[in-house]
């Protein structure tokens, strides 16, 4: 997590930075700051506890500056204080850092560096260290500096004794940069610079960027010159906005069936999958004997969907790791294994490690990402892109959905490879796939419904999700999202085993969601919604039913469309994803931006 | 859920069917009730909302009936009210019923019943269709009801026209018999009856019973007559009472050394796993390629240790699957896959179907309970039974260790036949198994340290449990049992997950207990602490370090006895029940019998 920038060039550097700094913080914002080189030609530093709004309240109105870094912080060592904000400085040098620092402790021991430090920040280890090893040559102090530390950084830095240069290196966490007319600018996400330039590149790990005016110099630590690779991004900035919607999060629950049309559409060709424009051959799916999906949070949640699916319609064992957890185990895998990894942003630390570690085993490795280029993109040896363009609230949604739409696609192909779905099956599959952005249209005309329902969530300290099989879990999401912008503690249950143990906590007016859209377990789920209203739950039920009459199974009854059974997750999770949104807004919050969380997870 | 007790002989029953309820409350207390034939001939009933014992104030004194039935409820269809309360009457008969009816719906509306109900129940739907059928013949009545009734059951039932006579039929529901001196009892657990008699019987499925003080008779449908097989009880009263501890359940804490030496000393042979006793051939073990648990609640956390160990220790593949979802999937399983069920009371209904279910995929079925002879032992192909002896408290403590413990000695025997465990490796392994009982011991004697520290847990409305690989799944169990009795919302996640959407629920004060025993994941564990920290929680880490002096790390350390990482869990869980404990009774409730939940559960 947080949020990093860095500009030079022939513009004023501080609106730059803020600009920057707002957009960038979906990746933190506990704290923020940054520094500058001043008119005296010293280095300047602005930081305060709170929002870029708080930052941008304390910067001078009028600052000729043409060169800083800027900082947007999601705390991982030491609290949210002013003095754990970044930039840190030390000596000559001052500093921003994306990343975690794990042997901190240790560099400072052997290397004295106690005096150095005012903060309980890993960070300003780092900045402590290169200044202890700077003496005429910034390059080479970092050099040593990176040959130290472990842990995963994104550095911007500036030396008190180079003017208007910033240097850069990173390893793991994510940074773009680019040189355009105004200037050479570096970031943890191009939304940063995008105003000003539609070309970018990924900036290659382990290698130090020298950035000035006039360009952007790349070498290898032996000082060898690299020439990086320019991309082009293929949406812009007005995507990025919120276009009449008071959040960004409502946005983009209604975007979700054009980004699933996008995603999808170019995949069928003949009523059937197709995926040689993403350059995956045939090869890649025959003979699959097992999958292995990793990832985390949201993209997890998809994988559980994924996994139940496909397992059942296609008898090949599905298992879903929570990739924090794969990448420390010893996976089992063979050749014939498939790996897939979700992310929204494909930099999930934690995920593109485990894939990683997958690729020692197998070479069917695949990714389903958001965002071209992105490491996860990369290092699989095939990528899927989800379309769902630029998705700025940090609770996930249309992410979400694309995932799960591309996941079924997936299926399906393999179904056909592997001779498990006839091409009819297929085509029935495939069609009903194309429809579903038609009923999401539907789903989302019920948002008004939907908001008048969650006022008996306001006041909840708990809520349940319940479900069976793929109901089970889409509810894993659905209390997720809950939990990420309202503070409720919702949690997920298979409907069936809440009575072992967790159903203790259901009081008189706990909320209850029931998801019971897979008719071979509706009535064994309604048995469960039973029990729990016995004790007082207040149950909200969402079914493919036309109505249900009988009280003493739900307080209120939302209706889907009838779909197969297999579909309805995509109509379900709009229900759900609302009633996150509008408990939260009724609890008077900010749902784009929630406490505590950053949109792209890029710390173990 | 639910409890049932029926008696007729030549005492007095009231004062037998009270105490037989008061030790079948772990199975339900909503609301109790009784019925009798009184002096007059006629059928009696006394029933209320409320435990035992506020039906025991509703009794007379005198009482000099000598046949009845009893009921404690676990309220499934229609809320908590003495309406709703069990015995039910319609017409001449009187009933009880554990299991739930599923088209009873149906039936009211087939054989026009509105008018015979009062209830909300599916149980008085049952009592009503008898009435509706019954003419001169008890058991034809019964015969028509069954062929008729979807769901399960066990019923106990009197026709006003028979006194003194109670007739039985169960299906799924478990039911035990015994006829003895005192007379004819039958119940849904022997603790009802024991101080009556050691000996007993399963009583068959789908079998009619006719208990009168001289007999049990026992016929098929057809009304074939049958001998019902005796069994003896290797345990006594004394086992089931408190023995000088304030709660069932904080002495089931201190047994689990002695709990867990019972279970492993007579399956050790020349310090390796020995199973012949247990009559398991060593071809069971022989070419098994994958292991699939299936549980729930505590015992599919006992589950979660066994896969983690075993595909960490063996690399083969092992799912833990939630019991309740597993028998409505299509499970993906050869003949040389391991199925393993998991149950205490070895009478878990979804555990039973889905253990029905797996047996039709592979002969390599086991089973872990704790209960000799219960349906989930039967219907495996081997048992291996755990000693933990009575388990009283709702909450499971040592019956969870043992099951724990069960799996680490199948695991290692495992190994062995598949050659991937060296004999030495598994002496280790064995010694140091054999060892876990005086660990735990040191762990109980910090026993007061842990009830300190509960106090800022007490008004807690949140707390999340945090551990990677081992510690993880351990994690699990530890949150459950908070919930189960103390009703904070406890949830357990992987260190490394929480960051993704859930630390959004981390604020001033909210406790996070952490796990730590796992050295190669250590370090990232304490980062990930350090995250929460950072957000102010209050931080309790259990680790194997003999003490933490950083406080950014935690507030409250406990240090475990140094053990190899495996084993660690055995020392962990003890500190995480005794925080549950003490957390439920620093909040003035009873941990023996928490709200909504009941022991052993048979509703699915």
């Amino acid at each position: 997590m947080c949020g990093i920038i860095g500009f030079t060039g022939g513009r004023e550097a501080q609106s730059i930075l803020l600009d920057g700094l707002s957009s960038l913080e979906y990746r933190g914002y506990d704290s923020a700051g940054i520094s500058y080189f001043g008119a005296d030609g010293k280095i300047h530093i602005r930081k305060t506890i709170g929002k870029v709004k708080d930052l941008r309240a304390i910067c001078d109105d009028e600052n000729s500056a043409t060169c800083g870094i800027g900082h947007t912080r999601w705390a991982t060592h030491g609290g949210v204080t002013t003095t754990n904000a970044h930039p840190h400085r030390v000596g000559r040098v001052s500093l921003i850092h994306n990343g975690i620092i794990e042997n901190y402790h240790e560099l400072v021991k052997e290397y004295h560096l106690e005096s150095d430090l005012k903060s309980d920040t890993d960070t300003e280890v780092a900045a402590a260290l290169l200044n202890h090893f700077y003496e005429e040559d910034p390059k080479e102090a970092i050099r040593k500096t990176v040959a130290l530390v472990k842990g995963t950084y994104g550095f911007c830095i500036m030396f008190q004794d180079f003017p208007n240069t910033i240097f850069s290196i990173r390893s793991v966490s994510p940074l773009v940069a680019t040189h355009c007319e105004a200037g050479s600018f570096i970031a943890s996400d191009l939304t940063a610079f995008i105003e000003f330039s539609k070309e970018y590149f990924i900036v290659p790990e382990g290698h130090i960027l020298t950035l000035t005016k006039d360009a952007i110099e790349v070498e290898t630590l032996e000082g060898v010159s690299v020439n990086p690779e320019y991309m082009t991004v293929d949406w812009d900035v007005t995507a990025a906005q919120k276009d009449g919607y008071p959040h960004y999060m409502i946005k983009e629950i209604h975007e979700q069936p054009q980004a699933i049309l996008r995603t999808i559409t170019p995949r069928i060709k003949n009523g059937l999958p197709f995926f040689e424009d993403d350059q995956i051959p045939d090869s890649f799916f025959e003979g699959v004997t097992d999958i292995t999906i990793i990832a985390c949070g949201t993209a997890m949640y998809a994988g559980m969907v994924g996994k139940t699916m496909i397992q059942n319609r296609l008898q090949i064992p599905v298992t879903v790791t929570i990739a924090s957890e794969f990448r420390y185990e010893m996976p089992i895998l063979s050749k014939n294994s498939m790996v897939i990894a979700v992310s929204q942003s494909g930099e999930t630390i934690d995920t593109l490690e485990a894939l990683r570690l997958a690729s020692k085993y197998t070479d069917r490795t695949i990714s389903l990402v958001n965002v071209k280029g992105s490491s996860i993109a990369r290092e699989s040896h095939y990528a899927l892109y989800t379309h769902a363009g630029p998705e700025i609230a940090v609770a996930s949604t249309k992410a979400y959905t694309v995932q799960c739409a591309t996941m079924y696609l997936l299926a399906c192909k393999l179904g056909l490879s592997l001779g498990k779905m006839s091409e009819a099956d297929a085509k029935e599959f495939i069609k009903t796939l194309e429809s579903v952005p038609d009923y999401i249209e539907a789903v989302i005309a019920k948002a008004s419904d939907v908001e008048q329902l969650t006022r008996q969530m306001i006041n909840s300290e708990h809520t349940f999700f319940i479900g069976r099989g793929l109901d089970y879990t889409l509810t894993m999401e659905g209390a997720l999202k809950l939990k990420e912008i309202s503070y409720i503690h919702a949690e997920s249950y298979a409907a069936g085993e809440l009575k072992h143990g967790t159903i203790a906590l259901i009081a008189e007016g706990v909320p209850v969601i029931a998801v019971a859209t897979q008719k071979h377990v509706y009535s064994k789920t309604i048995s469960n919604i039973r029990e729990v209203k016995a004790r007082g739950a207040y149950v909200i039920l969402l079914s493919m039913d036309e109505k249900i009459t009988d009280d003493s199974i739900c307080d209120v009854h939302i209706s889907l469309p009838q779909v197969p059974d297999e579909f309805a997750i995509f109509e379900a999770v709009v229900i759900l994803q609302l009633i996150a949104y509008y408990t939260s807004v009724g609890k008077g919050l900010n749902p784009d931006q929630p406490r505590n969380l950053a949109k792209s997870v890029t710390v173990e």
